[in-house]
């Protein structure tokens, strides 16, 4: 039997480059040789957003098409929809009797998390606690590998505590998930140059940019802000467009000699900027092409995710049996 | 339509007078004029017994076989068991955004919970939740009333503040429920006098109590230590047995007399003790015929929870149907 492994997105707002080199392009390939589960995690996205669901509710659709897109395949992929699995919420809240108060609070990624949304005093619980929300979604569908960024590797520390409490008390029910990191490639930049690109900081390159978007989004990019004429010599180590030359440009004896040449001097941005505009182009234009031709039946794409879903629930339905016999909660 | 009003029990344990006094006298009055929820709180109960599933598992009978003795009706009450709804951990999840950690360390009924049982700095999550979770239990049957102590008069609150905060911003879903103080009775104290009956502390006459149990009980109740021989004097104030009478002696120009007698002098403890156990007797006898009489059947008692418990769960989820349409989420 194929080992299970779990991924998702919390859906508020459209993936970017960022999502497809760290981890969208990993699903394509992990999907051949797992059985692969990736959940739109509204619930989560909620924790956060609670006074905004529309936000939560659009995006779901744009995610979807997004997966589509890059060619997660919902023949080999379970895609589905977080809130439409109850068990999930159900054993969210038996999680939360095994784990104190102190300890979530001491889990360094929401600690972290919790300094950039600047919540101060005025966390909300259920964002305080989606560690343990996590700990379900992974444990519920007996998940083996959870890809993950090594910022995220708290979170799969507190799920294996979880299961690992759990099958103590209550018997053996629960395998104990292990963490992927993906070969480091090197956070995709943020075209400002400034961080990685996200949604937030305004910086990210979508998938479904339309090609004027994505000409605009390269020729802004951040390049050596003292390279003001075409015959200075310029700066390679936080140029945004090198660093993307780098991942986009194929030919690196090409790449390796421009480089040289801005150094000493007499190569100007724009020049960079297009030839680095036509191969972005290349890449995003099939996958525009796909997330198009999705788009124009919403009502298909949201079958997908109903077909996905029904899997997912009856894979939970039954763990969730197992978990209410080993606490003898099964009355009836 | 008749008012709907929703109680509960924790199962971890059989009930004794301190809760018919407290709260099953007035739920046999009220089934009447209400649609009555009782919920057997066992998701609540493992929040602090979560490594002592068993001892919920065993008490989720012995809490309905009370409910049924005392006379309960599974006609005019709904009796249901709360982790066979899962639409309540669904809802729980979903108000645990709509509130703040900081305001759940403020609760006062949860902070003196917490020095009671000694958590320290190791409070599982869950009970720090629980009021959320109590929010979920009212709101998700739209009950109007709970009848709660006045310690738990910040319960409700907590619910109401909720059940405004999601009505809110997502559009008005929940009635505001009131808290149904019932007229002190003055808390039923137990048989040592120290403090309220209760459980934990084993100063409590079970409504399950066999006769033998019950006369020790009472011939062992707290009176005057003062009073060392039947001509001394005796104190009236804080006598448990004086207390107790005032409550199952209606002939209370008796009483008053006896009091008098005590008073002065030359009235034995034994002798009003055993005043006291024939109608502590002749009020359990009837109660506890009918209890042995369902007892015998268990199964039969495990049908009555089960038809509660469906009854409680259409109602929960045409509740949370309406909750997800309000917050967007009801994809498909």
């Amino acid at each position: 039997m194929k080992k299970i492994i779990l991924t998702g997105d919390r859906p508020t707002g459209p993936l970017h480059l960022g999502h497809y080199f760290g981890s969208l392009r990993n699903r394509v390939a992990l999907q051949h040789e797992y059985d692969q589960f990736v959940m739109l995690a509204d619930v989560q996205a909620l924790t956060d957003n609670a006074e905004n669901p529309e936000k939560v509710r659009n995006n779901i659709l744009q995610v979807a098409l997004d997966y589509l897109a890059v060619g997660i395949d919902p023949k080999q992929t379970t895609i589905f929809i977080q809130s439409m699995i109850p068990e999930i919420a159900e054993l969210t809240i038996f999680y939360l009797n095994l784990v104190t108060l102190a300890r979530l609070e001491r889990n360094p990624t929401v600690k972290d998390e919790i300094k950039n949304k600047g919540f101060d005093n005025n966390i909300p619980a259920g964002f305080l606690m989606y560690p343990v929300s996590q700990a379900a979604d992974i444990t519920i569908f007996n998940a083996h590998l959870v890809p993950v960024g090594h910022d995220q590797l708290p979170m799969i520390e507190q799920t294996v505590e979880l299961a690992r409490k759990f099958n103590r008390i209550y018997g053996e029910v629960f395998v104990e998930p292990e963490a992927l990191v993906p070969e480091d490639v090197g956070r995709l930049v943020g075209i400002d140059g400034k961080a990685k690109m996200s949604k937030s900081l305004g910086n990210a390159i979508y998938l479904s940019d339309s090609p004027d978007e994505l000409t605009k989004k390269v020729m802004s990019m951040y390049t050596d802000p003292n390279h003001l004429k075409v015959s200075d010599p310029g700066q390679v180590e936080g140029n945004v467009v090198f660093a993307y030359l780098d991942i986009f440009d194929q030919n690196k004896a090409e790449v390796a000699e421009l480089k040289a040449q801005y150094q000493r001097g007499g190569l100007g941005d724009v020049v960079l900027k297009k030839r680095l505009n036509v191969l972005i182009q290349d890449f995003l234009a099939p996958i525009r092409a796909r997330r198009e031709s999705f788009a124009k039946d919403p009502d298909a794409v949201m079958q997908i995710l109903k077909a996905g879903t029904a899997h997912a629930r009856s894979v939970a339905a039954q763990t969730l049996c197992k978990v209410k016999k080993a606490m003898k909660i099964d009355y009836f």
